[in-house]
């Protein structure tokens, strides 16, 4: 049976990181809130996640369902996909080296979403928008740096080159350092500016993965919805600004 | 060799949920950073994640070594060792549910932290007391209940009974559920007014927890850092009123 991924429509978001990894392996998925028919759709989700007698409810989207397991979390089912999909390591040992990548990956993630949302998700971006261009300047300053200057390094100090985050093979956190350049640019094309001489090898890995075939035909396929302002990286000019 | 847990010294922070597991099954390991001697102290931390050759080198604290192997972030330090502590289950597919929930506790505490640093990590408390009033105000209004509102639900519709987040048996996400309730009673005493009554199944978790021997022996000792206004919960009365 194919592997249900539940995300919002509309939006690349959070689940983003994980079609990345059902496309690059080519597995049957189906993106349940985008399909029709019965038991898909946006009310299929949130009939799960509403559910007063399922046992394991999901906080929120991203969650994925493999016959009656359902895993929620993005790093949490990467985790689980990993293996599966030939994007995780062998070594049991390496596995969590993996994760921690990626949830560092998930903890710069909620930075980008709170850039637009410092105060509350439950107020409108145009509410605290006086907040956001303080965060965000501080965000471009101090944590663009920090976080892209630690994949850096990883990517540096990975005894089997530069080419990989980890070991000699791709993996799920390539692809997912693949979408966080993605949505960098897309959102603060001028801090991001420079990034390519900044982070070489963050830089080449980004190239590297929009060149793979199963990711270029997916990138240009309609299953690839464009970034905007009702996802995570958001596109706000007066957030913007050189760092 | 026993364990070692590298985390900030002085307060509990994202370490102290690392702790409550290795104390709760009475393992062996050594707090780095707050033990003297030869590779002990912040220093020896410091020189972990400084290292230039270290291919594995963790973002931030906490981290785990287990000989060689250096476990990044909470959740996975808690997936690497729940089961050789004995606090999670036995089923393959069941520790993809509890890694899932313990995710859902670190989205919570990221959330937790922003309270008191809404613009920037890098920036004093002082000089973003305005935006934290605001978000604190958020997030007792909208944010507490629907993160402990799920955990109730969650407990609630446990096939095996409200004791426990999952199955009939101590995780080690029932001790990270103790101390989210013991934090944001310290930090928001007003916001948190009444919780036993509109949380009873995570109320009663909570003390449960508390009256476990080993707990109660940890919470008793030097060991266990006191609440302060340096870590994740802090209380600031200002930031503090009823929900």
């Amino acid at each position: 049976m194919a592997y249900e991924l539940y995300y919002w429509d509309g939006i690349q978001g959070r689940g983003e990181f994980v079609r990345l990894s059902l496309e690059e392996a080519r597995t049957e998925y189906v993106d349940v809130a985008r399909a029709s028919g019965s038991s898909r759709g946006t009310s299929a989700m949130m009939s799960i996640m509403r559910s007063g007698s399922e046992p394991h409810i999901p906080f929120a989207p991203p969650f994925l369902k493999d016959g009656d397991l359902i895993i929620p979390h993005v790093a949490n089912i990467l985790l689980y996909l990993g293996p599966k999909l030939g994007l995780a390591p062998k070594e049991d040992g390496l596995r969590y080296v993996l994760n921690g990548l990626q949830l560092t990956i998930t903890d710069f993630v909620a930075e980008v979403h709170d850039t637009h949302h410092p105060i509350a998700t439950s107020l409108y971006y145009e509410d605290q928008k006086d907040e956001a261009k303080a965060r965000s300047a501080e965000f471009i300053k101090e944590r663009i740096p920090k976080f892209l200057g630690y994949f850096e390094r990883v990517l540096q100090q990975n005894p089997q080159g530069p080419q990989h985050i980890l070991g000699d093979a791709l993996t799920y956190v390539d692809l997912s350092l693949f979408q966080i350049i993605e949505g960098l640019n897309y959102a603060f094309p001028k801090g991001m500016a420079g990034h390519q001489t900044k982070y070489p090898a963050l830089s080449a890995l980004h190239d590297a993965v929009a060149r793979r075939p199963n990711i270029a035909a997916y990138l240009k396929s309609k299953r690839r919805i464009a970034f905007n302002e009702d996802g995570i990286f958001r596109h706000y000019p007066e957030l913007d600004k050189a760092a």
